[in-house]
């Protein structure tokens, strides 16, 4: 199918949490009709309230689901397959279904065997967040020139495929691309789950109260994200455990190879590795990066 | 002395780099008068070009240095160490001298042995950069809000100290604060060397060249600081070394907890760590961190 562009075109999003309802946001924007599924009660009435939904519910409907052009899924990894596993025989024939899931391996094949015949799931990574969660912080800014990945695997045909890669431009997206599940689990492992890991570790191994009145912009900038759901980053880290050990332990060596030549007092190495990561860094700059 | 806030206060600054050249700016503009001695034409001419300093030149002028209420080194640490070996002698009783070298138990007590008699260093680190240097690019607006630290020994006076503060909160500096040499040099170890090994470390870990069309924000945070001067930042981590060291042992330590939960599927031990380091982070919050 694809996306046309107006309010007959109705976008199911399940789960309205941040990304959720940044989706929301972004969408009702663009004019499609967004309706909403939500378990929790308070957010359905904050959506409703602030018009970030059409129609939003905490009761699975059946009739929405039926009428819906394209599905959403914006839900933790393990409430995604519990919903899925649940409600699969609601989708008609024809279906399409997407989701904002941070892994995609665990994921992807267990929910595509789950659908009927005829329903269609086009995994997609929005690489976009905030430090702080739920509808009431959603903000389709967030989207704005960020990375969108399209997750396709054999099952995915290619229409379903170009209307997600158009969804992500709808969003807002600055750069849409196709990657295999191993291959973003791979590279979610190293740019997104490691950072966590360190920024994490960083904040618990200094206790000083006194930080904050020494620190600079580097320590801020390295621990903003150690502010973290621990609930879906536990769930997120042991789901994609194999590739995340593997991308903890280049980073350990790189790591060791410096504190080495620290120790050694090996200048040259310092230096190499040093101009090494400000060559690779400058290929990462955009416009306000450079403070 | 106190900084009499008029035309009439000379502020010399030694070296007309990235800092060196923020800090004639924001003294220039609170409207005493600035002169600066660097080594390099093309940055005497800037500065002069662009209303950065009163008066620049590359030669050691004696009189300048004479005049001076206050003289501030903005110098690479080994450059600092000769500067003051060969000119310390022109400096006349009573006057006074600060720096913004990153370390300070390497530099401070040598700086002040090679002084004469009523010459005082009130050592001072001003937390605050950007990833690229030179007068061109200095700014004054990097100050606002950040972190500036004392840093005196037993051989300073209280005056000199309270004109050191002073001098920060004249720059714009948001927080003054005043740590021992020992105690900063730990401080900035963690802060801002550990973290700066973390970067350059991260971005030697991962060379594929398609990372920049997945990332996302976490990433660029971690990594903005992996574009480092290498010979500055050399220079620094040997000079401090036992002190990185020992903050990189303490990190690691951290690391291993938190590798080591995930290789073991302890959903409790990383919770705990997430709990922890999203609680201290907060510490650090400020309008406009969150994003």
């Amino acid at each position: 199918m694809k996306l046309n562009k107006n309010a007959d075109t109705k976008i199911l999003i399940v789960g309205l949490g941040l990304l959720g309802g940044s989706y929301a946001k972004a969408l009702k924007k663009k004019g499609y009709t967004v309706w909403a599924i939500e378990k929790k009660q308070e957010s359905v009435d904050f959506a409703l309230a602030h018009g970030i939904a059409d129609r939003a519910s905490t009761a699975v409907e059946p009739q929405w689901i039926r009428e819906a052009n394209l599905t959403v899924f914006a839900l933790y990894p393990h409430v995604f397959l519990k919903w899925v596993e649940e409600n699969a025989a609601l989708f008609p024939a024809g279906a399409l279904l997407t989701d904002v899931t941070g892994v995609k391996s665990a994921v992807v094949s267990r929910i595509q065997a789950l659908l009927p015949q005829g329903v269609e799931y086009v995994a997609a990574h929005p690489m976009a967040g905030r430090e702080v969660g739920g509808v009431e912080n959603s903000d389709d800014a967030i989207f704005h020139g960020a990375n969108f990945i399209v997750v396709p695997t054999e099952a995915n045909t290619h229409g379903g495929v170009e209307t997600c890669k158009e969804l992500g431009r709808e969003l807002g997206f600055g750069h849409i691309s196709v990657l295999t599940p191993q291959k973003h689990d791979e590279m979610i492992a190293f740019l997104s789950q490691l950072t966590h890991c360190i920024a994490v570790s960083l904040m618990c191994a200094g206790d000083d109260r006194g930080l904050v009145d020494y620190t600079g912009d580097s320590f801020r900038d390295l621990t903003r994200i150690a502010r973290i759901q621990e609930d879906m980053w536990s769930e997120l880290f042991l789901l994609n455990k194999e590739a995340l050990l593997c991308q903890i332990e280049k980073f350990r060596q790189s790591f060791d190879a410096l504190v080495d030549a620290i120790a050694r007092e090996d200048t040259e190495t310092m230096k190499e590795m040093m101009r090494l990561s400000t060559a690779r860094r400058a290929l990462f700059d955009r416009k306000g990066d450079t403070k």
